[in-house]
């Protein structure tokens, strides 16, 4: 037995998260500027790093480690013990599935999601149906193991994953809420914008080195600090890396410069997050970011609620106008603040503006938590993903790859990731919202590109917490209430009915 | 008991260099473009990957499993035979030094190493020593714990390290006839270039994207393929990657293209070496480089005798003319071709021309081995590095910080490394004499910039022999003799004397 079985479990996990710390720094690589020819090499250093990883967790030794550390607890401090919490949570859901099962879903995720690259464009969704029901089968069985073991149902077992401590019951409630409220705001924003002289677009084309250059400028201003991080290209935009050098990616379209510059200030707040995280605590659990609701209620307060504003596009249009050497009309700061607010249903999520974004959302929660429950088989799923954009959007995709065959998620094996995106929005409209109520001058600073105040409000309430509190605890004490819709509720009607 | 120990060995080293792989591009990421910021995290994967990997090595179990596949050695293959042995040969290094002295090895050199990072530059011995000593103590403890393990003298130890299966016999005879020959050569290449004309620098500036240009060119003509590999900027330059994804680096100087370019070349060569070894043993002993000697010979090769030919110059001289738009005598291929090479004594190793670069190494060899052998204090180390160099080039070094102090290589614990340097000249000369004899017409293919013949028969005749034979038996087989200096000495006498 080891004297100090709570420290042999930091210096373990410091190990695991040091090696896995590596991985995301490969995958990273991988995205922007590994060759080609490199991937195979590539998936043999990514697995090695991942069995290591899942071998030094399952170690027999661990559970032991575990009892000897809960015997110590009344001598751990409130982080360690929190601490402690997190790695048993991280432990439980790495032994709670067998490793055959690991590895039949890793087998499984890859030959869907190749299946699923050739069936979108095609429109195809019998062609990767029977790939995604093997994938769906499997999820469900290591659901059901995590299930037991988390003492959980099945569906909030795979969000725990996600979003430790939420529940598929919190989320009826407030995707309920929501669903009800959206068919009677979206017209009304609709009909408003309509009645309104459509926001001009500046003409391009914006150079992609100009693009990049504003991108910068703009991350600094937002708080981005380029001693511990990155800003380069990749097919899909992300914030990897680590806490200490963080690694932001983005796409150009010459065409359109508004496009990459919000993808960055998106990313910039994830990497805000992630470089605001407690430093005493690196590599460990507590020292990790709360969850994916959280994580992106940072990235959407950026993005919408800071830098789609009136005030910002008011420090932004000279900036950019000055990048590109625009002119006219289209570059009038309440031009730019219409175009970046522009309200309109669509088929694509990742496209959706932020008052119709919800619905995507809640129609594959209602999905996943069916197909997970055995409630609806998969050959239901396009007729109804179909209706549910009727009911929810009052569109119907013309065919699958606008329909369900749009998302990765499912294909590559998350359910219980969906949810997370919208509440990150409610999360991010009510962290906004505390924070300018507790510093009424903050939109005024936004108009001048000042985020430091903000950005010090957002490192005491959520950032330095790191994984201390579970997410209700984290908003509760930020903002007064634990999360829900009513101050989102709140900010679209300012924004695109009062406004 | 395992039933197949040899393919379970075959595993584990598998994953071992998987992993020590993933190392291998975070070294790459943190010499080229990591932020400064990210540096204390990337030390933690680092060391995570290194510890995982010596402890795999060093698992119990592999003692069994070395008994076991040795006794199942009449039914491997040829290939899994040389695999057997170059495991097992890199089994014994990594077991051989406890792992106390591993770590204080290694908190030595970096302690050393920021040491000697501030005592370069202010010429400042003294201030190092201390560190050195350290380093030296250690490094001899480890060097003998390995000599007993290999049943090797400690150096001959160390350089296995290096230079699988050489020994300091071997190294002593040619070094010996170099250093005699040399003091007889250097004078007379000397003289006759101070017979004739000064050739003509070509003047810039030489902006950096065009010198990237061409490098780019010049690589592939040489036969670098950009779907496995990249080129990219660090401040010393190296070959990094791995076979499948080899990262070259340079440093760009506007003032000189032709340093930037021959850099770019002798990195090329190291890479053309690891991209064409064994496919069917990635990441296993046998599928590795033979050792540092061949590397640098496949190096100096590219950049010595084929690149920095008269026949390369024709083809290079209006390329670069035209990347840079210069005119008049300089661009002339021959006026390149003197320029290339250059002999001049210089108090600097990495600076030298390949006449008088046998002679650094030949002193630094002297120096180690009577350090090692402690026949010789590092207070008397300043005083002999000046008079070896006196003895070897006529020169002696005005202060430290152009003599003793230059290299890294010592103060980073790196003892039986230099003689590589040396003995890859000579191969390189060995190698690429078979390869015209074998072929005729590759000096006239150069002039052409076609590589391809000669690239071919480097393939067969070293790359893709991997670690199956030792660089005696390589040679042998390529050019009908070991390794020796003959070669290398009619090379110089062409190149210099006759030419």
């Amino acid at each position: 037995m080891t004297t100090h079985p709570y420290s042999e479990l930091e210096t373990r996990f410091s190990r695991i998260n040091a090696l896995s710390e590596a991985g995301g720094m490969l995958n990273w690589d991988m995205a922007t500027l590994m060759p080609s020819g490199g991937a195979a090499a590539r998936s043999e250093q990514l697995a090695a790093i991942s069995v290591t990883c899942h071998q030094m967790m399952t170690d027999p030794k661990m559970a032991e480690l575990f009892e000897g550390a809960h015997a110590e607890a009344d001598r751990l401090t409130g982080w360690q013990a929190a601490n402690l919490r997190e790695m048993r949570r991280q432990w439980l859901h790495a032994t709670a599935v067998p490793e055959r099962l690991v590895e039949q879903i890793s087998r499984a995720t890859n030959r869907c999601e190749l299946a699923w690259r050739e069936a979108r464009p095609a429109s195809d969704f019998q062609q990767v149906k029977p790939y995604l029901q093997e994938v769906l089968d499997l999820t469900r069985e290591a659901g059901q193991a995590k299930a037991q073991a988390l003492d959980l149902s099945v569906y909030d077992a795979l969000l725990d994953q996600f979003e430790p401590g939420f529940s598929s019951r919190r989320i009826d409630e407030i995707f309920g809420r929501l669903a009800r409220w959206l068919p009677e705001v979206l017209p009304r924003v609709l009909e408003r914008q309509r009645a309104q002289r459509p926001p001009e677009r500046p003409e391009g084309p914006f150079p992609q080195a100009k693009q990049e250059q504003l991108g910068r400028r703009l991350m600094q201003a937002v708080g981005f600090d380029f001693d511990h991080g990155r800003l380069d290209v990749s097919l899909h935009p992300f914030c990897g890396g680590v806490p200490d050098d963080l690694r932001i990616t983005t796409r150009y379209d010459e065409s359109d410069f508004t496009s990459a510059i919000m993808g960055v200030l998106h990313e910039t707040g994830h990497a805000l997050y992630e470089r605001g995280l407690p430093a005493d605590w690196r590599r460990q659990p507590v020292g990790e970011a709360r969850g994916m609701a959280l994580h992106e209620s940072q990235s959407l307060l950026v993005e919408m609620q800071a830098c789609r504003s009136a005030e910002f596009s008011q420090f932004m249009a000279p900036i950019a106008q000055e990048a590109f050497g625009g002119g006219g009309a289209a570059w009038d700061p309440h031009n730019l603040y219409r175009l970046a607010t522009q309200v309109e249903p669509d088929f694509i999520r990742v496209d959706a503006d932020e008052v119709t974004y919800p619905a995507h959302v809640i129609l594959r929660y209602r999905l996943e938590t069916a197909l997970i429950a055995g409630d609806m088989s998969l050959d239901d799923l396009p007729a109804a993903w179909n209706e549910g954009m009727q009911q929810l959007l009052g569109i119907t995709p013309p065919e699958d790859r606008l329909g369900c065959l749009q998302d990765i998620h499912w294909f590559d094996g998350a359910f219980g990731y969906f949810p997370t995106y919208t509440l990150g929005a409610l999360a991010a409209a009510q962290l906004f919202e505390a924070a300018t109520t507790a510093h009424p001058e903050i939109p005024e600073q936004l108009r001048r590109g000042d985020f430091t105040p903000l950005l010090a409000w957002l490192r005491t309430n959520v950032h330095g917490l790191g994984s201390a509190l579970d997410t209700d605890t984290i908003l509760e004490r930020a903002t007064g209430a634990k999360l829900d819709e009513t101050v989102f509720q709140r900010h679209i009607q300012r924004r695109y009915l009062d406004g």
